[in-house]
């Protein structure tokens, strides 16, 4: 099976998920700055939420240039991944319509924990397919990055049982964390012109 | 005709339609876990349904690996199949806001049904174009996994009438008997490295 | 500039318009046969929409199968055409709420002509743009179909001010007739293996 | 990185923000013509934005035929880009629900501004990937017409001040001014058939 439809259907996937979410905005009530304000923390989560599809399409992009073949595995890991990242406008939608309340940040919290895990599951299932030494594993490295994240999600969570807005920040920190350009898979194909597993 | 146009198009139909159950999904209206439990039904009725347009995306993605040329019959019975899927998102909220009661579940049970008769027209339209000896019919066999669906479609909507529990549970067996990965058309694109017709 | 793009533009716009009807459509408010039977009506216009739209595909694929090469003109004539095809599910919608009222049955067939005009407008463009002896002009030949479109149109909008049904099976009449395949650009494909302009 | 599935990512983000407006747009509450004449300001708003996400894609299209590596500044320019974008159906139903009042149709020219000031870091973000002597910098020249759009967009801003519908009507003229064809890139394109950077 190609990877050219599997890219395609999972771009078409994120580009409404990553989009749809504008739609959850309250439209302001009044004609006023002040009504406009209402919707600002509504702005800033739909903010934080399209940067982290943004990053999920931009990683999932990059791996994807060193698979060449999907096998069953791969399809339902990727499938398993939009799922959970199709619940981000559902959390992003609660979190902020409760106003940031412990819960509902935390749930986000375990939403953004739970899309890594299918990620990784996604991503150890073409390790798998590749085999040892193959083209992903090789180019990922020792993979820090992917690695802390998780335990970050969980301070987050745990965070917020002191103080959403530490939650909150956590979140944003792994964020921003993946903003920087991550050149693994591109220095991998610089040095493998002919990618090879 | 080609084939990519109309597979690009079904899967910006199917990715719009895996997604926008996501919007049908109610906000909880409290921060409490309580609130959110509320809406716990709509997601394991969301994750089915995505289960079942996953698949479809899956077999329709496979399928057409083995098609070289598009007729109007073939056009047509896939935008038919394309119809009946959209309509899941409806008959979904309709099976969780009615909290399983029995005429819902029965409907959704139909839609189903629908979707795997529309999905029969459209590989019947394209052994038909292909002749006997055809690369679809041949790399199917004898289908059984397609064969057997519908029936167990039915039963479901019979044993709702019993108990809506055991409906659902019906549809879920057929979508797990789906998840398991079918290699009949990989198993005949290796025996066939140039797909003859 | 390339056609592939606009064709991809094009296809993403029309996948979104054909399946957000689904969101339109009221999810019945009680468990009961009743209920989904208000809801019966909707979906009749709804697949009448949803013909269209994909007769709109079908066609624009087909005839940009014969476009070589898009310009400022083209490209304005295609958006003005996705404009108008937008406006189906607002339409679709009024249409079925006020429950085939004269007024927005009327409209809706005012939506379909202004359709048939800009898809009328686009193809100009392109016969313009091919100049004498064209292939898009060559293989449409003398476009019955295309020609008999607005005046039934026009008569559906003018039979609905005797009864709305009237209205309603005019328009349904129309997308029946573009349900037939028109093999014109095939045929013409056939015999000019290599379009030339 | 290529850049074929940044724009086709690109490309399906503004195919739904292009067309989810409609959803936004409200189905009159009556059968007259009344009732539509209430929705009238919403669908030439909706046409307003519609035109301009239409620009968008129409000039991100041309700029990327100019384009051969995606580097992480370029990517996220671009994400920043779609995301300001992804806010005028926000702005938009903000505008008209408020009937173009000052704030609402003040909000929406700084919505307009930020997305051309967006629009102007992925560009100079790529002609710095391309350096001195580029390809884009090259075929766009003094560029006057994208320099001179923030000052107009700033003028409606200001003119809304003294009448809103003055602030409209610059929106409106900086929309027409790019309805015509640039055929910068095409011009650079036919200079230069191998595009050499």
């Amino acid at each position: 099976m190609r990877t050219s439809r599997l890219e395609a259907f999972s771009d078409g996937v994120l580009a409404i998920i990553i989009t749809i979410m504008v739609l959850e905005l309250r439209v302001p009530e009044g004609p006023t700055l002040h009504d406009l304000g209402a919707s600002a923390t509504g702005l800033l989560t739909y903010l934080l939420s399209f940067v982290y599809v943004g990053i999920y399409w931009n990683n999932h992009h990059h791996m994807f240039q060193l698979v060449e073949r999907v096998t069953g595995g791969i399809l339902w890991s990727n499938l398993g991944l939009l799922f959970c990242l199709s619940l981000l406008p559902f959390t992003t939608a609660w979190m902020d319509e409760q106003h940031f309340a412990a819960t509902p940040v935390i749930t986000y919290g375990v939403n953004l924990l739970v899309c890594a895990l299918a990620y990784w599951v996604l991503q150890s299932a073409i390790e798998r397919d590749q085999g040892r030494g193959g083209a992903l594993a090789t180019a990922l490295g020792r993979d820090l990055k992917a690695r802390s994240s998780p335990p970050l999600y969980l301070a987050g969570v745990l965070g917020t049982l002191l103080a959403p807005w530490l939650g909150v920040a956590l979140y944003t920190v792994v964020a921003l964390m993946w903003l920087v350009p991550d050149r693994r898979v591109e220095r991998y194909l610089a040095a493998h012109p002919a990618p090879g597993q």
